[in-house]
């Protein structure tokens, strides 16, 4: 493929250390003119599901690139070390569901390799550091421009370890899903995709009764937090375009309770 | 105006969340070599006058730029977006006194237009996420050289959103002030500028009277955190030449339990 | 010496204040195309020795530099602002210790000066920050090409503070040593390096009775996290080849409740 112009990186390496800098190190060794752009390096230590959910909410907005993400409980062991093409990008990182939901949203995998050619690596792997060692030297090779076969054999991408992708069921009015993901200001995103909402009654002016184990509460569903007063709760399509749930000026998964793999029933009861 | 060569970013998006890179992922697919520096995405959630005085801080510091900021809890209401232009900088974000301080410190707002040219925005803008959707594009653009007259109906300055400027007052040997920040370390910046110091006495060498609602305390004028005993309270000019009381290895916020918006009166007692 | 491609920041700034932002505009204006890599602004406040850690164990992953690491609890006072040439880097900050054991992984100090070269500072330096008044102007001054003896005046470089390296004897099948740092996972890097650690018996297999002031584990000898169980407290070399103390998905500070500078003996029960 062509050389890319940027690379993006995201990480549960935590910005107290030099883990991050020294990957960007080494990619500008390889690639001094490459642009790096971090996602985030805050995912909490080993959250597979939180990285794969936060590197697929980010990929739509970027050029073609190269995505290296690392989260990466099983580093040292057996799990494979991939390199996924998906529309004109690619994902780099553990074969562990990480790329998984993001391959998805660019269109899925096109095809794959495992990270075989150890004359890409840093000459002696650490076997806890395969972010500096392996993910990034190999990932900025192929940002220079190197062909994707170059990196290693061939693998099905129908092999490729894939999370479960949060199911959600919508029966006799009720929606029936999951909370995929709180953020930084406790929003919570729930598992029905915002062009299946009307189906669920799900449009601008219903009451939705929101209920999970434990709870339940009334909401309007509005269009922005300044549709409500402060304090009050709103059921919302987010900037993701999925459904979810907030507290104007607030945190509610703080004051439902509620975080990510929680399940939620959403039923309108009304509709202006 | 001629293109920008670099584009500086403040939120309150935090870290941990995508929503920081996807806005430079935006701002990448329209100028790929524009160069983002991030001042801070820290700010409390909706504080908006904590965020004007961080921003106010860092421009100064800065080539002509474009400087889009963003704390905005007013998202999705009827708040404009505004573009200002002071001095050779443009500022780009919510018109809720966000950008009013440091318009003012760049020499006050030369012209302004309201972000209304939806041409230059994402295409279905989400009521949430205008960062992304509308003033990262527009600011992107602007940067690249579109002029600014192109990104929206002009705007008559007198009537851009500012925040009022801290008030101080000196009577008879006391500066009647208030704390302006703290910062990461726990130093208070007060509302009196370091030229004007001099007039309240407040000189190396004096020993000043700190006095809030709630307590009192005794502290040297001096030049720097060494010049007293580590956990010794000092006055002093912080860098951005304010007057200001810290802790030396310390944090005068918590120590003394002072925090933005207090009010504090100094009093020299004598003078070296 | 020829300018270099880039530059690296490290310091106890934090990320909530505008003070690194600050740090990069001023060194935008003066080599707008350098490009500067973060290494981390999270040392904790005046922490020389942790902030001399983390620059020692990122400097190798870079090609040659200028390296920028402000920890300074003396700004103001009396302490040198130094820049430092060792190999093909420049290393510039205060002369207290933080700079030198960077310098010395590098291979020890070729010359250095005094930044006395005022013209060379910003206008007024602020007794307070000379990140941005002092080291950043000169360091991107240095970056652009500017030869190391324009700076400032020479200074022996025997002369340099230097932080003692923590020291480690091997005693009748004991190791003593010391906690050089906890990284943000919980794991503890020890004072021994990895060509050293088959002398006291630490090989891939052994089993070892770690021993401190206050408690004693037994942990296996393993390359990687995942040859143990989760919640199992391992040894093993780190990725900067030192040997270490860590859980697995857990966090070994907490648990074992040691922490950088605890004394700790390691003594290998037997051998597979």
């Amino acid at each position: 493929m062509a050389p890319f112009h940027c690379l993006t990186f995201l990480t549960d390496y935590g910005l107290e250390d030099a883990f991050v800098a020294v990957c960007h190190g080494v990619a500008s060794q390889i690639a001094p003119d490459l642009r790096i752009i971090d996602i985030t390096h805050l995912i909490r230590l080993g959250d597979i599901r939180r990285g794969a959910v936060v590197l697929a909410q980010a990929v739509p907005y970027f050029p073609p690139a190269v995505h290296v993400a690392v989260v990466d409980p099983g580093v040292g062991t057996t799990r494979r070390a991939v390199a996924v093409q998906a529309a004109d990008s690619i994902f780099v990182g553990p074969d562990n569901g990480l790329l998984s939901l993001a391959v998805a949203v660019s269109g899925g995998a096109v095809r794959a390799v495992s990270l075989t050619n150890r004359a890409l690596w840093r000459n002696t792997p650490a076997a806890t550091f395969h972010g500096r060692d392996i993910f990034m030297p190999v990932a900025a090779r192929l940002a220079a421009g190197l062909p994707l076969d170059a990196a290693g054999a061939p693998v099905d991408v129908s092999s490729l370890v894939t999370l479960p992708r949060p199911d959600y069921r919508l029966t006799a009015g009720t929606a029936h899903l999951e909370v995929v993901t709180a953020d930084r200001f406790g929003n919570l995103q729930l598992s029905l995709p915002g062009i299946d909402a009307p189906q669920a009654g799900l449009v601008t002016g219903a009451t939705v009764t929101v209920a999970w184990d434990g709870g339940e509460i009334t909401a309007p569903f509005v269009r922005a937090f300044g549709d409500v007063a402060p304090g009050e709760v709103l059921c919302y399509l987010d900037s993701g375009d999925w459904v979810a749930i907030a507290v104007s000026g607030g945190d509610a998964a703080r004051r439902l309770g509620l975080r990510a793999g929680a399940k939620v029933t959403l039923t309108v009861r009304e509709q202006r």
